[in-house]
């Protein structure tokens, strides 16, 4: 069915950033209840700093400059937890964010400056305040919404935490009751909240664990919901490995590139990688050099349509994750020439918040900081950068559209070139500690050669090889003509 | 302050029906979950039978045929309880009720009928699944909702119940944490949904337990806030004795007149009175004879201003008590002496639904059963006789409006007079069991009797007294000219 695959034109140009709610940005227009952590203060498991929507509204202007032109949100609805991964209502933006009036201001107040919006969308577990699950608790026996879940005892044993659930929860966790998407109310309510939001008008749906609902025609239907209400929205799968099964054309658009970052994170990251790292996906990750993350990116190419390829959620980091710079035990350079690489890559790029101007944090809650918003702690050079990349990438179609292929991939050194329609551009990176020189070979010839991202000067064009002289630790992007 | 009080004009000429929103009517058209009780078979405490607005939509016919131009609710606001007292999100019809759209819908239908809405108001309580309380459990001492309740520990122990709750509760009830009204955020909420579903279109709040938040300045904005909304709108407290405090003109416009329901149960239903009928109000009831009664209502009459009796909400049972009908032991004739006396005093009478056709039950859950829709269960004798005495009230001013003056009250003979403007009429009842004549005084003479309701051949006036045959248990409505 290839050659039906459609994903939505806009993420291909759109350069995304990935917001935690509760610790972006508050508003003095949202009244909040007392008992809130310092915003400043270390972040902890399930403190609440009281981040909101019209925060994010009121700082768009931040965003604006950075070339943002998507948000993805973190979840938003009514929910007892900091992260909104424990749905208390799925129609109800959550008060200490603003509630849904607050939604329809920063979606609006987006929209106005270009900026797309993509919630998260829980939808295996709910939670135990959730009303369905409630009502079992509250009713027992006689509830009438017995089969929502699955419940294998009664009265149910929710907050009993010295024996295991008596019915299905994610992870055996208490908190996280698992919707029984076998009941045909439960399909047909899950899908209308997912038109429901894309016809308030979000831009698309991050489905958080959509493997956990293992049933391709209930994702089917929830694509043909969707994009009846929007054929532009956008559903893109949090799964972290190869996810064929769901990239058909049938059921998602695209997943997370978790492949991607890993891949970045070990060769950008080689030389200061903390392997170990407990936690967060990461833990196992082993320094590549260019020979190998070049096989990991053509392997990783090779997987899925190009109309996929293009749509793809690229990232380096996530609140799953430690942060990138901490990952690297704060290499600036390696997340320097990571945010190079993913802003000329196929695939949506995504900032996770705060990694822009230097937020550092390990596995949660670390990586969950507060946004700070004294610029005496932005590292302005750093900011300058990813900005400076963003732009590289938003005026070059080819790094968007463009045809990839691997040029040079030899020990710390890597290359590749983005070719669309008449437009031809080389990547380059020097990942050592010194100067290197690369001799880039084109395969076929050009006239001219300009870097467009690097000093001009360290570049000089012989037939068809493009030779850099490349300071250590530094990233080109070349135009060809 | 009494020169101020002002209470809405139409509650003075209304007639209410109570509707227990599970067990009235079921719409084909509001999707119900599986684990539903069969509609006719005998209620239970938990249970659901799956009624829904939808349903009283479409059988608005019967109130309307009945002559009702009001409706009071209980409670239909999201909750994982059959009488949803047990309140999850106030802001939410109940998804098993149709949900905000049937609210919506069922609204419109009544008021293009001209029958008014008045909602069932939980403000003392809320739920252990409603969001700040399920917050605190979830979150414990980092939740910012902490003093939304009063928490005394952590964790709650909300769903232990071999302890007492640590937190204030309702009756000691864990399924019933109060809300903390002394919190100016919990006070702004409470007031926000009052004001928000009157701008929807309600006529009025019935206020559950009002005493409970023991607080004048409270209600006072309570009033402000939905007489802003709307200045006709109908605040009645659900108060079953002396109410003075709450009836200055400041706070409620009425409130449930039990002290009337027990005065009439005791006296039209003395000769078979079920005095120990266990629980809801009744269970100390002891027979009256007339010049008890009369002083009974003498008394209560004078507890209030004028203004306030003509609003007071009028009742002979409720889903709080046992069914008129059951207390007194299947007593047909009592309930409808009583029906009658309703329908002729002072303050809008209410029907409870079923009551009209017969249906019965003590104390709950048997006073709550379901309607039934075939008529041939129905009890029409009793059904027409309840439409005369609505029709009758209708008809004339002077039984909504008039003043009162007992005219007569010895043994189990009472007649009192309601006049307003140029007319004037006397209600006469003969309790007996026997034929009786009643020589009613009626202090001004007039020059014309004739019964509007009761047979006409059975009154004749002589001079300054109406002389009424009565047959055995009957009541008579005779205007004067």
């Amino acid at each position: 069915m290839s050659h039906t695959i459609k994903t939505p034109d806009w993420v291909k140009d759109a350069v995304f950033y990935q917001i935690f709610p509760d610790r972006f940005a508050t508003s003095e227009r949202v009244t909040k209840p007392s008992n809130l952590e310092a915003w400043d203060s270390p972040p902890t498991p399930r403190g609440f700093k009281g981040g909101d929507l019209l925060g994010v509204a009121e700082h768009l202007d931040h965003l604006e400059n950075l070339g943002i032109t998507a948000i993805y949100f973190n979840p938003i609805f009514q929910s007892a937890s900091n992260h909104r991964y424990h749905t208390h209502d799925y129609y109800q933006v959550d008060p200490l964010l603003g509630g849904n009036a607050a939604l329809r201001e920063l979606v609006d107040a987006a929209h106005a400056r270009g900026i797309n919006v993509v919630l998260d969308g829980v939808f295996n577990h709910a939670s135990r305040g959730f009303f369905q699950f409630n009502h079992i608790l509250e009713c027992g026996e006689q509830s009438p919404y017995l089969d929502w879940f699955t419940v294998k005892g009664l009265p149910l044993n929710a907050y009993d935490h010295e024996q295991a659930p008596n019915y299905g929860a994610w992870l055996g966790l208490h908190a996280l009751p698992e919707l029984n998407t076998t009941n045909p109310q439960v399909r047909a309510f899950i899908w209308d909240i997912a038109e429901y939001w894309v016809k308030f008008g979000i831009d698309g749906w991050r489905l958080d664990v959509p493997y956990e609902i293992d049933d391709d025609a209930f994702w089917q239907e929830f694509r043909r919901r969707v994009k009846g209400a929007n054929p532009e929205a956008y559903i893109v799968g949090e799964i972290w490995h190869e996810s064929q099964r769901w990239l058909q054309g049938d059921q998602y658009d695209a997943v997370m590139n978790y492949i991607q970052t890993r891949a970045a994170m070990a060769f950008f990251g080689a030389r200061s990688l903390a392997p170990l790292y407990p936690g967060g996906g990461f833990d196992r990750l082993q320094p590549l050099d260019a020979a190998a993350f070049a096989k990991t990116i053509d392997d990783m190419l090779a997987l899925y349509d190009w109309e996929i390829t293009m749509a793809q959620l690229n990232l380096l980091g996530s609140h799953d994750t430690a942060r990138f710079i901490t990952m690297v035990q704060d290499n600036k350079s390696a997340l320097k020439l990571a945010m190079l690489f993913q802003m000329t890559m196929p695939g949506a790029p995504m900032v996770y918040y705060g990694d822009e101007i230097g937020l550092s944090g390990g596995y949660e809650p670390a990586s969950r900081g507060a946004m700070p918003w004294d610029r005496a702690q932005w590292d302005m050079d750093l900011l300058d950068y990813v900005r400076q990349t963003i732009r590289v990438r938003k005026a070059h179609p080819a790094l968007r559209r463009g045809t990839y292929r691997t040029l040079l991939a030899e020990g710390e050194l890597y290359a590749f070139e983005r070719k669309y329609e008449t437009q031809r551009l080389v990547v380059a990176f020097n990942t050592a500690a010194e100067a290197k020189t690369l001799d880039v070979p084109l395969g076929q010839g050009a006239a001219h050669a300009h870097a467009v991202f690097g000093d001009a000067q360290h570049v000089v064009l012989h037939g068809t090889t493009v030779t850099i002289n490349a300071p250590p630790r530094t990233g080109f992007v070349i135009g060809l003509e």
